[in-house]
């Protein structure tokens, strides 16, 4: 495979480049000679990928670090901080958010580039850390000094592929690679294609200790990565179990069949149309159930969303419908949906509840004696009973309620939204086939892994 | 409970037992003259509930054993035996049936009685038997020189009752008590009513040993009671864990709440609306499959419908329809159907093929490159493909070829008949439900455990 050509698609511009180095010189400026008025003793780094010139062309987040001695106390380097922070976004003339990672940050949104100003201390060991941010300024200089200047574009080029395979990203949400874990995956394997490589030989306990430390603590991660900075931590923690199969999975593919493709995003067309008539032809019967999200940072609302969905799809299989696919949705600003798909969404009027073996004689005259309708089957008393729940619409409608829900694992703050205002309704009958995030997030359903292979 | 009444309407009447002994007695005169003019040596013997006086009244079946010294080869005694049998049946212009126990016999029909002529061997002890039937004989003295006066009506009771909840008899259809067996248990716990209580407490592992034998042989049966004539015989080896069972439930349920009615027929309407409305309330689908029966015993084609029967639901449930009930049944002389009845008989166009996890590098290359649409799922290879059967209709009409019928087990003597003439029809579209006999078996089907309440 010759990269030459997608390399000059992704990689930075020199224009591009010199635009951002502008902006960062001043940001950096503007702080500094703040912080130099204002009597403040502090050293305003520039880290992350751009720092690190290991960015993807049109995605430059810029992280700026204001970095305090370590004897400033938290409340002081926070007020501090987030001073020069503001102050820097009123000079830029930006539109500033307040974040919180650790302790509170800015985020500034400035001509189309996102500009995280965040305040931490200076440290020069893992050992001096005071909390997790800190560790950054760690990472960015320990790739400056060992990713060599060729390795730069073999990280551009897995970055780019992972992300492409939607398996880039290590927010909850994504559950993804880190931009640092691939940078020091290049560090380990030399190259793009020996990554791809290597990984599908990871066995279910693999270990890489770049450093060779010497390794006390024990590690429950199915990738483990022991951080250079770090022998304590596993970078890839907060990879999951499915985005890395993903990967895995990805990566063969690619290797037995390269294609510039797996660089750039999958041609999906999304129509209507298209959905629906897949959606017809399997046959099954699908049901959404939509409710608003309360206003909390969305890396808290999806583990809600996936706890609430499998336990509907656990508890609806205990009354016997059999579910192919559960799945959820979310435009992270107004509402979620609940996917729901049967094979099986009718049943019989009756239902048989399994008693004692007659053999047991206590528990077989305790059972007759609450129960009617009892009879003998192979051995066992049964109670012909009339089924409570014939569709699993009567289910749903029966387990939102305040009264009912506690039987669900549901997540606490959504909790109170499906109650007050859920909505179920299924593909034909709703408003929701012109949001064009919905249809995108259909058509993956439709087509799981599409994003895999090419 | 009084069981004057219930004794007066089951005990034949003197004038029941006069005519029985007319009958026998000529029997036996005509055979025994027989024989001396022939030159035979043969003992006539009268055996079964007749000799022991336990028949209930209106099932007289006369059995009656020519029985050969021991010294005779076994062609001379089939050979005479048959002659004298076929000789009475000329004398007493009744209609003969040969049959088949050990070795062959007569079976009369004359004035509305069953009458079996048997040969066999004169034995005084089981180490002399030289084929099963011979035994026959040493149950009869042994009940005659046991069973006390007054007990006869217990048996009678024990019979009426087992009969009516449809436990009683021995043969393989039924799998139920033989009449022996009662008796035995009548001589073990005295009286009927302590027969029922007593056998509430029957555990899995219950032996019954009248005679104290030093027993050597194990039995596997789930009741045992040691034959009084043969340590190493299990009386109760025929009966199934079902009928055992059952015998157990309505002993249960009649201890609870004692009936006269118990010991009558249940009243059953079957009629067809009944029928067609109960089918309907159920909200399945109901698949019945007919088709002609071979002319051998009825005994050897139950446990081939039987058979056929299980593993048609094994290998529906296994393409995901779900089976509330499976059954068969026949009129014993012309056709058999089975019944299969659904809660689940429509599913999705596409089914899952879980391939291996996506870890076993090997596997997955395997089926990456046999199967075309693969995707991803909790760390396994899934392909989507088609159902092969949609609606269990499709399955049944596929397997029941010959070149498919192979992947069922189904009754050898049966599989002919099915390949080349079943029919598949529902509830709607047949004119079985002219037939009375199967409403009846319907009304069962429809209410299991029927016959074991009152």
């Amino acid at each position: 495979m010759i990269y030459k050509d997608i390399l000059k698609r992704i990689k930075p511009s020199q224009n591009e480049k010199n635009r951002i180095k502008v902006i960062v010189d001043k940001i950096i400026k503007v702080i500094e000679e703040k912080a130099i008025k204002e009597d403040y003793e502090v050293k305003v780094q520039l880290t992350g990928s751009i720092a690190k010139d290991t960015w993807l062309s049109g995605s430059a987040d810029i992280d700026i670090f204001i970095t305090f001695p370590i004897d400033v106390n938290v409340e002081e380097l926070k007020e501090k901080g987030l001073k020069l922070a503001y102050y820097c976004n009123e000079v830029l003339n930006g539109i500033a958010t307040e974040k919180y990672a650790s302790h509170p940050y800015l985020k500034i949104s400035f001509e189309g580039y996102s500009i995280d100003i965040v305040p931490a201390y200076y440290i020069e060991k893992t050992s001096q850390m005071k909390s997790a941010v800190d560790r950054t300024t760690l990472h960015t200089k320990y790739i400056i000094k060992n990713l060599k200047n060729y390795q730069k574009d073999e990280v551009l080029l897995l970055k780019k592929f992972m992300k492409e395979v939607k398996v880039y990203g290590s927010e909850f949400k994504t559950g993804g690679f880190a931009g640092y874990l691939c940078e020091l995956l290049i560090l380990k394997y030399g190259s793009f294609e020996n990554t791809l490589k290597e990984s599908s030989n990871w066995t279910e306990e693999t270990t890489i200790n770049l450093e060779n430390y010497n390794i006390t603590k024990s590690f429950k991660d199915s990738l483990i990565f022991i951080d250079p900075t770090d022998k304590n931590r596993n970078v890839a923690a907060s990879l999951t179990e499915e985005k890395l199969n993903e990967f895995i999975f990805a990566s063969r593919n690619y290797m037995k069949n390269p294609k510039e493709a797996y660089f750039f995003p999958l041609e999906k067309r999304c129509q209507i149309e298209d959905i629906l008539n897949q959606i017809k032809d399997r046959q099954t019967k699908i049901i959404f159930i939509s409710f608003k999200i309360p206003d909390i940072p969305i890396d808290n609302i999806y583990p809600q969303l996936k706890k609430t969905s499998d336990s509907l799809k656990e508890k609806l299989e205990e009354i016997e419908f059999t579910i192919v696919k559960n799945s959820y949705w979310s435009d992270e600003k107004e509402i979620a949906i609940l996917t729901l798909e049967f094979d099986t969404w009718t049943l019989g009027k009756y239902e048989k509840n399994v008693g004692p073996k007659i053999r047991y004689k206590k528990a077989s005259e305790q059972f007759t004696s609450i129960h009617e309708n009892v009879f003998l089957e192979d051995g066992f008393l049964i109670e012909k009973r009339e089924r409570r729940f014939k569709t699993p619409e009567k289910f749903i409608y029966h387990v939102f309620k305040e009264d009912n829900i506690k039987i669900l694992k549901i997540g606490k703050n959504i909790k109170d939204n499906i109650i007050n205002g859920y909505k179920l309704f299924n593909i034909n009958d709703n408003e929701i086939l012109k949001n064009e995030m919905f249809l995108d997030y259909l058509d993956d359903y439709l087509h799981p892994s599409q994003h895999l292979k090419r």
